[in-house]
């Protein structure tokens, strides 16, 4: 079985740490390959930020033009690799085919927008602010940086910062989730060939001794993160003790909201692919589906006929909408969560629980639930389950549907169903969210926009993608100049 | 004796706090009034919060070419005030009353800047991002905002964020030095006047405690901080860990370089202001200052004569160029230093301890120090001393003058004196601060520019002033809408 | 009878020209001054491009930043004088005194976002675009730049430009309608009181050959232009043909559109201010009313109700809602517009014309106006009115009433009355207009925003207000500097 | 021998002219093609337009992330055809096959920057004007627009304009030069692969009739022209009075000076590449040398060894620095303006004239040539020559040196060479010219900068490149929506 190496300082490097955990195919508990795992990956972090930190100042004067001339040649390999690296994603992380492409071309496209890095990176210049002086500022990189990156898009998200930090001058640290390490691992053979100078860009396995090496390394100036709220606050303060620059992105319990005047076969096969995509492994997807007015019965029911159609099973297979979740802890928890859910009181109007897949029998597969009469003063409407679960809640008004929503503590993302154009302004102005949805099931925003997470979802600033990421990975520096006209010389 | 009261729910409140200590005069040690101090003032904090998260609602809803009605109102009346604005500051502070006048009208700057608040909140909207969908942002204020401001600029640092903060629809607390608190007092008597509603400015008096009360109450969102590295290292991790935004500016030990082809007269005047200019006491002010190549006598002479013949005393009184420091614990700190200079090995070139100004012998006066053939081994070399003294630092080449501006640990501002085009090309690319002023004493950006302080100097990625302000001070809402055109109603 | 004079290098002057023509109040037809009219006012603008030449470098170099200061005092200025210049407006130009107050609003907002000038004229810089080398922009005045204006809005439109105009840096002529010249004459006044150095802003009054003078002088290097379509092309071309920038907004036949499910109350309040607002003498005014569906009885029946009880009358008559229409002869040429709609086929729902006005018999009044069944193939369709009459049209779908606007040869505005969120879309996509209102009726753009002629309704490309004024009123110079690190000097 | 085919809705066709032209190798004089030339390409025109009309409305609907993808298959294709494209532009143009690439890597930046019009595209948004109402711009594209190409740079300046156009949403028409028009009908080829619907782009040849053809036609809504002054004007004039938006860039007599004070070696072989790049032939080649001061001797003497020691010849033979002029016809013009120079009164320090090539005694070779003291008050001084011409000026200071150039009526280009950093602040805010260089011979802006003329060198307001075409080619739409919160439907 394969250990997998660190790619540091242009090339492939066996870790400092000899213990390794598996990778694990959750359709079929198949190993696909070990990944370092223990202390010793600190080592690993200490070389590569060595590598990353020779090369930062050299790359840093490469012309912006220049800088973005490997992402040309990375967005045309990743279109040719698409198929393969789909599979990857598939097999390490359970997700469809489908899925798979469909995050990868999420990363093109950040791709793509961190090519226009020479029109992004330009900043203010004022002439003349006094006489005889203009002021203006520079964008320079901050240095090294590093990306924490969670198991639930494994081919997507170090894309929302790895192609803006290096197009802005920095060199980057990416450590993927331990459990889906390999798709990172091909994508890093891809761009080993888009010629980067060597320390750019590097790739470190490991777990949480990893991760705290990454916070606290002096050498490293700003840490991008995604993963759960309790990581994310931990992710945080400790980068923040540490000096950096942070952003950290958490969990969420995403509400979309149904009014009667919404259209019903839009909405319930939307709503469907947003809790049940991905087998509900994300932080856009659904979770609390709240009907408003007295429209009951048949959204319900157009509900309840999508998820029970929905094909779930191995990602690559024909047909399959939905893959299992990541792990077998994961399904236990999830299930627990569906059976907490009915001692609170809510009624099992679908059980996707004891799902059996032939020939995926040790796969971590749920099926397709659906709870109803969801209490709202119990935990789990304000629970993130993580899995293919949707809450039917009822509500009378867009008002106590709104209300409901901010009393959310997370804020990542809430979506409306109406044909209504006021009410979808009321929608959008007051829920509490970063990304809003209007007759939209996951509203991820594209690569030009950032990534708004809110509240318990969201710690820092400035999110990833767009200009915010331009923003992250530059540093303004204020220039000041006199130069008096009487100085021109005379002759 | 006046006991200062808070600004709170839009009239002046009494403090909880019974306990309180006394504002003195730095130039006759009068005390001017009495600031509440102590534990009490985390109830004040309460009562403000409370307040300011009540008239968050109502003020964020506000269309913002009215929010910035009141700011138009502000400039007036700073304006109008300003000569007594500045006495305040200078009985408070000690600066000359011409430093007051300057820095007032850097606040009024910033008061102008967030006028344009109409134009700086637009954010971006893209048209058919897919078929039918729609992509856009809207910015949206945080909520409840508070900044800690320092005493070396009591008129002028609160507006670096207030005016921007209340322009994008939030409410703010300030938080003012304990031992400046008199200019706010005033400053917020003609806010008070602007047509506000209540709750949006408060203002509440206090020390480390009334910090922690800020920095720990979970209705606050957003943290300004300016003051000196380890506070703000404390404040950043802190409010971090309270999972709040947060921009700590620290302190600085700034150089300044000067090359054989820097003009004599203006160089040495320049750099004058810049090392006694508020005594020293600010974070922008020159401190070690690098002569490159063989020019040593001249400029150490014109250096020596400017630094000579400023005139210390009072800041009101008539010609006087140079005032006290803040307290007398800061000048006991401030002789030790240079004390502490000569054992390491440094010469008193000009010696300014012992100072006694007629009529006020009880100030706290240093008169301008040079310090030459400082250590480049020493402490002193990289101590901020925050008070009128110059180190004079002899190098050979501008390549030697970088690396030494590189290896300080502060990056809040490096300048330049040249003639050439390419040195100032140079440095202002490869000297690591944040704030560049080539033939510049004080590198202070204009109001429409980040205060970009750099590395120890500043912990957070958005700085104060400008468009950084304004992205920090609102949150980015991503709405994507899709409006099938099939839905367009037929009849 | 006053003749009025012109405002030409910081003073009044007398005109070259002896010949005048009356202004006159169109309620009373009292005569209210003499305004130069003739050949000779080619010298005058002579003098005052000759003035505004002089004045311009010096201008120029002034900080963008101090530029600003005068236009704070202009806003306040025009506050003051608000009631004042109002009643002015309508005694010359007929409106009522709520629309005069409202179009000042309109001009005090353009100033206030001319006041962003400092933020506004910044421009891009990129460090080391190749090695060694920046490249940047400097955004620097146009020179001298006049604006010729409608009667209309006589307190209004030269504000589109001439804050931007100054604000950037440029010397600015007003050529005000000789049917409306006092507003700006009293304007005028107060802008002499602002601290503009002399030259900076003048004022030049005339009928077509001073316009001739303006188009062909080469010391001009910007026009400005908002009038008929007619004239607007003549406009354009002729001062294209002198090789001048020129932007030049001509006339509108505007369509609003009313679906089924609109709001009745509110829809029909809305078109009513639309079509007799300023007596419907606005390049905005709704004039063809398409009622899609089968909804005829109800809007039609409140369309009527809320025309036939407008109140008609002299503007500063407490209580009256719409004033008289410019001139005998514009009174004439309406008349004759809804005879020539009644000859096409259409029937007068509602006969505004043969007014009487107690008080005000001799006053150009014509009540609102209502014609039916106007045919799609005539002329009165396609014709711009300009004045009280309100054309109503049955189309069965969104799809027909798109395709009606779009056969419309202006674009200035095109509105929707739907709660449909989706009909709202296809319309502000798919409308040929640039200015687009959904459940508005007068789609003015903000000051922020550029008033976004289309066709016919508007020639050049950069239009006026906001970032298109900036644009418009500075030139972009590019620099590109090599600063060798080499050459920085070695000692 | 071939005749060229016009490339139009997607497919190559014939012309209905039957008359046309040569396309001669300037090097040999060898026929290499023949281009239609004559009234009947009138109807090829109306052909491109209606087919270009026809593919427009579809074209704008495609969402800008997708109109991108085939520039980026476009950037590939030209790095792909690099040298074969570059042989065309030198076989027919006559530059070096280094010029040649040079050129066309211009034209690949401008892909790029096309490539971002994702980000471009964004436009502004604001919330709640007022209570209620949103208010935002939509960027649409204007329709068919056209550009019309000069000689000199075949590969490059249809790149200003048409990769913005197309990304806006645009169709687009290339009317190349008659005497160059192989080189587009090669790239034309290569964007017949990128997947482009038919009619997107069209290739139209032709000569004068061509040209007015599209000055006339009425569905073509903007033109961009890049040739002499002369033209420039007419261009500018005529598609004004047919209501077009019309950029049009003219003709340049470019001065670069030089201060006692520049870097020798770099400022004579910088110099020389200027004067006599592309043959003279391009509009910001330097003209008018100026040297400043006491230093004439030595600049004079690098100058003359510069430009004597540059290798004439055809433009792939190895080695060649110096291709011919375009036709015999300029060369002609050409040696009489040299004539002329010395007529009135300028001496020939080196005299290109009566060149001999072995091997391509046929072509329209001339020799560098330098003249000496050119009269200030001849007619040389301001004729643009557009053929390898030095004039050396001898001037006192900076200040008249910005004089001479001020007086100049063209602004295309102004350059300086010097070490002063105040002497370049001083040139570049003082010369009256769009592209300013400091130590740089053709300041020609990067594609993310507006290729930035002046005065007779540029007539309109928005220039080629970068954010000047994409507001060029968009139309920006305000949409103001009212969404009445209380509409939101109850339940």
């Amino acid at each position: 079985m394969e250990l997998l190496q660190n790619y540091i300082d242009g090339g492939w490097r066996a870790s400092n740490e000899r213990q390794a955990i598996d990778v694990i195919n959750p359709a079929t508990q198949q190993c696909m390959a070990r990944v370092p795992y223990g202390g010793g990956t600190v080592e690993d972090v200490d070389a590569a930020v060595a590598a990353a930190a020779r090369a930062a100042a050299a790359w840093a004067e490469v012309p912006v033009m220049q800088r973005v001339q490997p992402l040309y040649r990375l967005k045309a390999l990743l279109e040719e690799h698409l198929e393969e690296l789909a599979e990857t994603i598939t097999n390490e992380c359970g997700k469809t085919r489908a899925e798979s492409v469909g995050e990868l071309q999420r990363a093109i496209e950040n791709v793509e927008t961190a090519c226009a890095a020479p029109l992004l990176m330009q900043s203010e210049f004022s002439e003349n602010i006094t006489r005889g002086i203009d002021e203006f500022v520079i964008r320079q990189p901050v240095g090294v940086c590093a990306c924490i990156a969670p198991f639930n898009f494994p081919g997507m998200i170090p894309f929302w910062f790895l192609p803006y930090a290096i197009a802005c001058g920095n060199t980057f640290l990416i450590k993927p989730s331990e459990k889906v390490p390999l798709t990172m691992q091909k994508v890093m053979g891809l761009i080993d060939r888009i010629g980067l100078p060597a320390g750019v860009v590097s790739l470190v396995h490991g777990g949480k001794e990893t991760v705290d090496a990454l916070l606290e390394h002096p050498g490293i100036k700003a840490i991008s993160f995604v993963g759960s709220t309790q990581i994310a606050r931990y992710i945080y303060a400790k980068a923040a003790q540490h000096g950096k620059r942070v952003q950290a992105q958490g969990g969420a319990k995403n509400p979309v909201v149904v009014l009667p005047d919404a259209d019903l076969e839009t909405t319930s096969r939307i709503i469907a692919d947003s809790v049940y995509g991905c087998a509900g492994q994300r932080c856009l997807a659904a979770s609390n589906i709240v009907l408003v007015g007295d429209q009951r019965g048949q959204i319900k029911d157009a509900l309840y006929e999508a998820a029970k159609s929905r094909k779930t099973g191995y990602g690559l297979t024909e047909g399959v909408e939905m893959g299992p979740v990541i792990t077998k802890e994961s399904k236990t928890r999830i299930e627990h969560l569906i059976e907490q859910g009915t001692q609170e009181g809510a009624t099992v109007l679908l059980d996707g629980r004891g799902a059996a897949i032939e020939g995926f029998e040790q796969g971590n597969f749920i099926q397709p639930t659906i709870l109803t009469d969801v209490p709202l003063d119990g935990q789990l409407i304000r629970t993130e389950i993580f899995g293919p679960v949707m809450s039917l809640i009822n509500l009378a008004t867009v008002e106590e549907a709104v209300a409901f929503i901010n009393r959310n503590a997370y804020g990542n993302m809430a979506c409306l169903f109406t044909g209504s154009g006021a009410s979808a302004r009321k929608f959008r102005s007051e829920a509490n969210a970063g990304n809003i949805g209007i007759n939209i099931g996951v509203a991820a925003p594209m690569a030009q926009f950032p990534f708004s997470g809110w509240n318990d979802s969201f710690f820092g600033d400035l999110h990833g993608q767009g200009r915010h990421a331009i923003e992250f990975f530059t540093q303004t520096k204020v220039v000041i100049e006199r130069w008096p006209k009487e100085w021109s010389r005379k002759f």
